[in-house]
């Protein structure tokens, strides 16, 4: 049994919810009808597209901390690990609509697809067009020429960080959408698991894993990866997810990248910069400049220890769009420059 | 023996301050004779205080994740859990002094306090003048008329903000040791353990809770707390814990308050936000007005499962001290009203 600084476990998402608020209120408020509808009080505005993420809960941050300006405009929130169902992403729609359509944007998981595409028919009754970008970054989880069956894992980040400044900068619902699918393509994740998490109405552990082993391409919600080793020296691990992901991304020397080291929950900061190290040698190795890095929990498994690696290939217009500041509850995108001018 | 993604054990702060390095060049600097030392890119200048952290890692972001314009000058780096010896506190105070005097602050611990304090003698003999203040805000660590004896902890983040901020508005070293004295004589923290975590050299567990039970007031290095008990729902353990710091903190209705909820390291978002929740509640009912509220993992012990309350009791230069921006790898003060100026 997983020790945990819970209630109910059933009133667990609700009770976080009521936190968050708490929290958070100069940032995020909560749809009058629809609580699990968490809506953004400074970027929703006439003429914008209107961008929705969402998912199950046991992710935090995503998908709740990064609804605010310059990001993403609503969340619809689902139980721990389970799709919200359509309401709340109809509700989060329509508090947001700004005339210039609906952005839904989720990872690519049989339940998110079945519920936002319900809420999609139930905003044409509307007269409200929304379309969908699925996030399907983990390279884990199928083969290469069969990206669209691919799950969406902590690339989420920055793949929605893409879209929301495109919304942001008053593109078109074509635009988003083309650019969402862009950086999309353009992301790839490969994460490495070392022990479970449970959940808050269990608390049994979600899978196990022997001691001396991890699992490579294992999904956020313990999905089965790629195989199963022994676990080797964070340099080693770092090169298994490396080489692979370089693989598949095919850059240039002089191109550039951002990248995302994210630790699932209970993988703490200083095992999370050593694998940066790592990553960042490789990188240089391969003749490829590092515009942006994020470190920390960003995509996480409730307390599951292990970590993920994510780059994303750059171009002209993505950098410009990871570069565009946002405002989060838990993401901050400082305008650059910033700390120069006070 | 943990799982852990690291490498040789001895050589992880190295490598980790490798990876920091790697992803926050853009804020941070690493002395060029100091390894140990990081120093801050936009911060120093003549004429303003020097602000020195530092202590021991596995508590990031404390320390270096504070670093940064608007917070603190620079940090000297210890081994896990181990006080830095006096030399990078010298460096990095050197590096960034400013013809103000320096101000050292830390955590209270006999090996930190005999190290600063002969880094305080070495500055001397070289004609530059550097005071000291302790962080005291862990009440379960000694009784509270005997407040100096108390650990530093969590209560460290807004105790070096308000310092940092002071410092930045080019206060002088009286002003800036009066206003960081008089921030940790109004913070107050107490923490709860979980699960154990383990150094990188070991890998063992550096203390044992069994199922079902918890520990109050243990502190971030594994040591003993104030009492073993059952494990309880959360609301009753975040009860525990504001009863405690209300009966500290003495305050009056209407009055206004800053709040950390803070994860020692396992303990993922949800149940920090299911805990806030309830310190709202409690904060309400006791007719005081939550100013600001952090939640996530601010000060940490590696992998720890467990969390802390911090209740600053603010006043009107606290608060302005903690509005004040700052921009450090690790924690990014926004300006007020910065989400409406775009």
């Amino acid at each position: 049994m997983t020790q945990k600084l819970i209630n109910d476990g059933n009133a667990a998402v609700d009770e976080m919810l009521d936190g968050v608020m708490a929290a958070h209120g100069d940032l995020l408020q909560r749809h009058e009808r629809a609580p699990r509808a968490i809506v953004a009080r400074h970027g929703p505005r006439p003429g914008k597209v209107a961008l929705v993420i969402g998912g199950g809960s046991g992710h935090e941050p995503t998908f709740l901390g990064f609804v605010g300006k310059g990001l993403a405009d609503a969340a619809a929130i689902g139980n721990v690990f389970a799709s919200p169902p359509p309401q709340p992403a109809v509700d989060a729609a329509l508090a947001t609509y700004g005339g210039a359509g609906v952005l839904f944007m989720y990872g690519n998981y049989a339940g998110d697809v079945m519920n936002f595409d319900m809420a999609t028919e139930l905003l044409e009754l509307e007269g409200v067009e929304a379309r969908t970008v699925l996030t399907t970054d983990d390279i884990a989880s199928a083969p290469r020429d069969q990206r669209e069956r691919r799950r969406g894992v902590a690339g989420n980040v920055f793949i929605f960080k893409a879209a929301g400044a495109a919304a942001d900068l008053m593109m078109s619902l074509d635009e988003v959408e083309r650019l969402a699918r862009h950086a999309n393509a353009r992301t790839f994740t490969l994460g490495v698991a070392l022990a479970p998490c449970s959940l808050p109405q269990t608390r049994r552990a979600n899978f196990d894993i022997a001691a001396g082993e991890m699992e490579i391409g294992m999904g956020i919600h313990g999905e089965p990866g790629m195989r199963r080793e022994a676990l080797r020296p964070a340099d080693a691990v770092v090169d298994e997810i490396m080489d692979a992901i370089l693989a598949e991304m095919g850059a240039a020397k002089g191109d550039r990248v951002a990248v995302l080291v994210n630790s699932l929950g209970a993988t703490p900061l200083m095992e999370l910069y050593i694998m940066n190290r790592r990553v960042a040698q490789r990188l240089a190795e391969a003749g490829l400049i590092v515009h942006r890095t994020l470190v920390g929990p960003l995509c996480t498994s409730l307390e599951m220890a292990g970590a993920s690696i994510t780059l994303m290939h750059l171009d002209d217009e993505l950098q410009r769009l990871l570069d565009h500041p946002c405002e989060c509850a838990m993401y901050q995108q400082r305008r650059p420059g910033d700390a120069d001018d006070r």
